[in-house]
């Protein structure tokens, strides 16, 4: 699998997992999926890592599914079930792996290469980046890109795009909240370096509890919200990680954080 | 009910609905909203339409409800609640149409003008439309146009504009969501029809698919929204005109769609 | 409790609530969230209150929770469960306070403090005003104040908050939604009261009811939304104010509304 993906963890905790299939756009084959699917779960297990850089070799982010596949497999719908599944299981494991993942996104990203940027919990685009969810176009409605790209963005932004399947550009993109921030291609690994680096430097328990609170908060009404992240924060202020932080940030000296 | 409203499907499959009383600043007395909904389920089984505008003639859009109407039957609990009942189905209509829906906003769109507006799928507004929920104004809050309203923009926007009832310009609109894009009144009907024909081009069962899974999807959690549709993705890819716009995207040639 | 917060209705139904101590960056210690919840609900029955402003003396907004009094309960679980639902319970209380509640912001808004002004119906803030939810640099993430900061904000640019911490400014505040608007300092007193007195000048009775029904239909399914609605379109229209409201307007004069 060496050659769909790679994956490297530096010293300062900052895990980055490169789609590696320039030659194919980087496209979501059904290996691929698995590929980015073990290395992920890899990555939850792996508490040397802090925090996920999600990068891609070539002059394209991801291209989506790969067609060619996919019509290799017409005759078969439990085929396009699985690769449709798999596809929404490795979005899924994204958004609950303890570590937040920020995407790195050079050159264009379209239909399920979108939807890897939305499912993402930060996104960093060079100026040049391009985005759609082009299904429309070939008759396949992007159905699946649309669950993280509509909790990404408006309405009426998601279905510009979904509609029309319309290429939008690095500075739309940032406008209606499908990346953080957009920045010269020569910036782009420095910027997110800096970020990655930023959140390595916290707490990995920390950020762990939060991410996951954060997704489940936002599916509960507002009175449950509270009741539930209450109760997070109690647990969280009496932890190991949490009194150290406090104590040092009163103190005014720098926090030690526990590994995970 | 020709004098209400107006119905134009073109060559292209480009459905035009125009409110047409603009005399009476295009409002949504119990008569037009009937007429409306019923252009509506008249659009909803027309196999020749794939997509639809919704215009209005004169220099108001829709200024939502008929104060006289309501006035006049102050007395009775019943008129009000069908009233505000039938207005909720239009709008739902609109919501659950198979074909996309493109709002052409020229003028003024307050209260439940301002509601339709925001359950079309897509907006265009001229650089002079305002937009409003005034209803606080006459002690009438907008609370069936703040379902729309609030599913288009964020809190605060919404808030402001319901609390204060101020208009907002095209301008504004459009940086909060509300509208797609801003244009001058010279480029709007060309602008529309751009979109309305790109839209038209495409393959009318997987516009039809994408558009209900979107809404639907909208409203279940996450694990929920990928489970519906990763399925909603299966079954699309197998259908006539996905399989005829994957071979002919990888062939290099036009897609022959199928009607509905 | 005077010297915590405090409390001043004017003649135009105005209530100006202030965190007063500035010396202790108006943390939301127990005790002033204490104060808070107790002034909030002297308001919520107070029929001569139409609008709150939330304003803070000194050059900080809020600082959010005070870590001091933290530190010191490390060993109490029940105590920090108490402070964290303590202050859940109060940003519920603006939530459904019968009046809408305007943060005026000046300064710096952090954690909790953060939180206070995304629990606003409305916000405007100095252009020097600065907001973060910087809980994971202490080892506490602003779980809670996550709770308001995501319904106001797109996830992306609330989790950029939440994982790096970082302070954001007025501007970038504006730019994603968790204010309404932002001002030059000299013209925030003025700015707030044009607003407030704005919405002081409406029916109470028809802000409360549009209030808590913009809360609650925000939390249903579409058809929900619109059958709770109707209802409360149909029971508004045949209330006093909006009978008098209406009346006055086709009549070309101005309203008077009744008290609560």
């Amino acid at each position: 699998m060496t050659n769909l993906l790679t994956q490297v963890t530096n010293d300062e905790g900052i895990t980055t997992l490169t789609l590696n299939q320039p030659e194919r756009r980087n496209s979501l084959s059904l290996d691929m999926l698995r590929a980015l699917g073990d290395a992920l779960s890899d990555v939850a297990a792996n508490d040397a890592s802090r925090v996920v850089v999600l990068s891609a070799a070539g002059h394209v982010f991801c291209a989506g599914h790969d067609l060619k596949e996919i019509r290799g497999q017409f005759g078969s719908y439990a085929f396009q079930k699985e690769l449709f599944e798999k596809c929404s299981e490795v979005m899924q494991q994204i958004v609950h792996l303890p570590q937040p993942v920020i995407a790195r996104v050079a050159g264009v990203a379209t239909a399920a290469g979108c939807q890897l940027v939305a499912s993402c919990d930060l996104a960093v685009a060079e100026n040049g980046a391009r985005f759609a969810t082009p299904g429309v176009n070939i008759g396949l409605f992007c159905s699946t890109p649309m669950v993280a790209l509509s909790r990404n963005v408006s309405r009426k932004h998601a279905m510009e795009m979904l509609l029309t399947g319309d290429m939008i550009d690095a500075e739309r993109a940032e406008k209606i909240g499908l990346v953080n921030r957009v920045v010269a291609p020569e910036l782009l690994d420095e910027t997110v370096y800096t970020i990655a680096a930023t959140i390595a430097g916290k707490s990995a328990h920390t950020l762990n509890v939060g991410k996951t609170a954060f997704y489940r908060q936002l599916e509960m009404p507002l009175d449950e919200a509270y009741h539930y992240t209450a109760d997070v924060m109690a647990s969280n202020v009496v932890s190991h990680d949490a009194k150290e932080g406090i104590s040092a940030f009163l103190d005014k000296r720098q926090p030690e954080w526990r590994h995970k």
